[in-house]
């Protein structure tokens, strides 16, 4: 009886090992640009620490109580989206016309299967329509109207543009044109004209998330409004797949922020995977050459955070400051703003 | 004076060897997919074989004058866009609503700069619309009514949306929307449907070039319509760096052509790029690990053309056929239609 209790308990344990994966985790972001503490009001700090601390729980719950890497990061980055602290969903900077675009994009690490949208005015939540987009299309990228078109269509919650604007973003606005009227030239590049209280280069804000599941899952997920100021219905990387998001079982799951333009061109978050698939670099490795290395010499800045299958994690950066945090399996938490902590 | 003389033609030329690469080279393709003989009237094999022809011998003559990879490339895919033969400027594939919207990038591989537009509908020709996006703008990629803007405020040439528009785009478009209706799914997958005289499939149309330049210097430029049906303003991987179009003189130009959700998932232009940089493969391999094992495992279909810094070749796809040419620094010239030839 004690024998065959042991064998039971012996079978029943080796079965999920074999199943789960212990070194499940989570990590976040949101944005990397000219963060710095003399610029933060202890209070307003601490509003950040805290809204990154909870993001984070979120999905560690899920993923703790045997949830997947997606439905962890959809309802996390829904935090950030929803929160007016970060540029994504509520808060998003704006355009030269005072409107916000929102991109997102997912992907899923398993099955390499990609979702995004670029350009929407009404989905409440940016960061569904592409994980939609992923399950529910043949399609990878859909934009503009089309992208809250079909946001509709699969039943997301759409509100109106007025919900997504702040005062916040309203101000950085017409200090970045006030700016450019004086100049004469597309402000993008002056810091000081970018300045907010919490954020310098403004244009640097995004939300991401990265996961590994307790089935070896990873996945990948990224919202932003873009560049404050933006004009022509720009395009930066948060929709990109392999600039702003990528993921795969194989490697790594990885969500990039900052200036998109630098991303795009530099493949970043697929130069990570491939350094460690084709160079068989750890992530951390990967991470810093891309990062310190290819993005600086490229002239690019910003960063990235990462998981591997593992569950090792990467939280990259050339700036002065990423709002970031992370979560292992064994619940410890980790949030940290500014270069040296 | 004998000794000043040879002295003089001996440095000359030693610096014109320095500075001109002998091998400089051209690729392009006029789209992948179910292109057979036996759907294929001898008059139209013809059609198409001159076009490529004199699109590839265009290019040619810049490079060989001592013209940029940049300059061919415009030149080469103006051509290609004003031919009515290929998905891409006049002759594009029509949306859902009977209307075009053209995507456009380029790389240059020297200094990795970039440019995109994606959603026009007025510029004559999107791929100077990408250059002058990538020279004129802090951007990479703009959509939509911001792209034709754009292009407007850079002095390009702008045309009615009806300039685009082709019987033979129209009867495509119609045929895909009845069978839709018919079995009331959304129709991409079908070939038969897809079917044209010319090409089944017609999805994969888009036109690129790459070329290697007498100075060393790569670049890359895809063209298209997108995808006949195309709704939700979807956006393929032709407006995608990484996707649809890489530049790199480390490495590669790469320009792709297919089902553009594969290439973008697959990150295919890039991933040749990164195996030669990572892994020292040859151009030839890489193009085929890429396309005959990555592409088609992931269940993609299309192809590129490539260039590499050296003047190699590639023209790789896991479709029946593909329009493509290339010529070399010799003036030799291939154009070739289907897979076995």
């Amino acid at each position: 009886m004690t024998y065959l209790l042991f064998t039971l308990l012996f079978s029943c344990s080796s079965t999920l090992i074999k199943k789960e994966n212990d070194n499940f985790g989570i990590v976040i972001h949101g944005g990397a640009g000219t963060i710095l503490k003399k610029n933060m009001t202890p209070e307003m700090e601490k509003n950040y620490r805290e809204a990154l601390s909870e993001a984070t729980t979120i999905g560690y719950n899920i993923l703790k109580e045997g949830g997947t890497s997606q439905e962890a990061i959809e309802k996390t980055i829904h935090y950030l989206e929803n929160s007016p602290l970060f540029n994504a969903g509520k808060g998003a900077v704006l355009n030269a016309k005072g409107k916000v675009e929102l991109d997102a994009s997912f992907m899923d690490g398993k099955t390499l299967n990609a979702g995004a949208i670029t350009g929407a005015t009404r989905v409440k939540n940016p960061i569904s329509a592409a994980i939609k987009v992923m399950k529910n299309s043949v399609h990878v990228l859909l934009s503009g109207k089309g992208a809250d078109d079909f946001a509709k269509k699969e039943g997301l919650e759409l509100v109106s543009p007025e919900y997504f604007i702040t005062q916040r973003r309203l101000d950085a606005l017409k200090r970045v044109q006030e700016k450019e009227k004086e100049k004469k030239v597309a402000i993008v590049e002056d810091s000081e004209v970018m300045y907010d209280p919490f954020i310098k280069d403004s244009k640097y804000g995004t939300v991401g998330c990265v996961a590994l599941d307790k089935f070896g899952n990873l996945a990948a997920g990224t919202s932003t409004g873009g560049m404050t100021n933006k004009k022509w219905n720009r395009i930066g990387d948060s929709p990109i797949i392999g600039a702003g998001t990528y993921a795969n079982n194989k490697t790594c799951a990885v969500s990039s922020t900052g200036w998109g333009e630098y991303f795009i061109r530099g493949i970043v978050a697929y130069d990570i995977s491939a350094l460690m698939e084709y160079k068989n670099l750890p992530l951390n490795e990967a991470a810093k050459i891309v990062i310190q290395e290819k993005l600086t010499k490229l002239g690019g800045s910003g960063g990235v955070v990462a998981i591997d299958n593992k569950g090792n994690i990467a939280m990259e950066f050339n700036t002065p400051g990423m709002y970031r945090a992370h979560m292992n399996s064994k619940g410890d938490l980790d949030v940290k703003i500014y270069k040296n902590e």
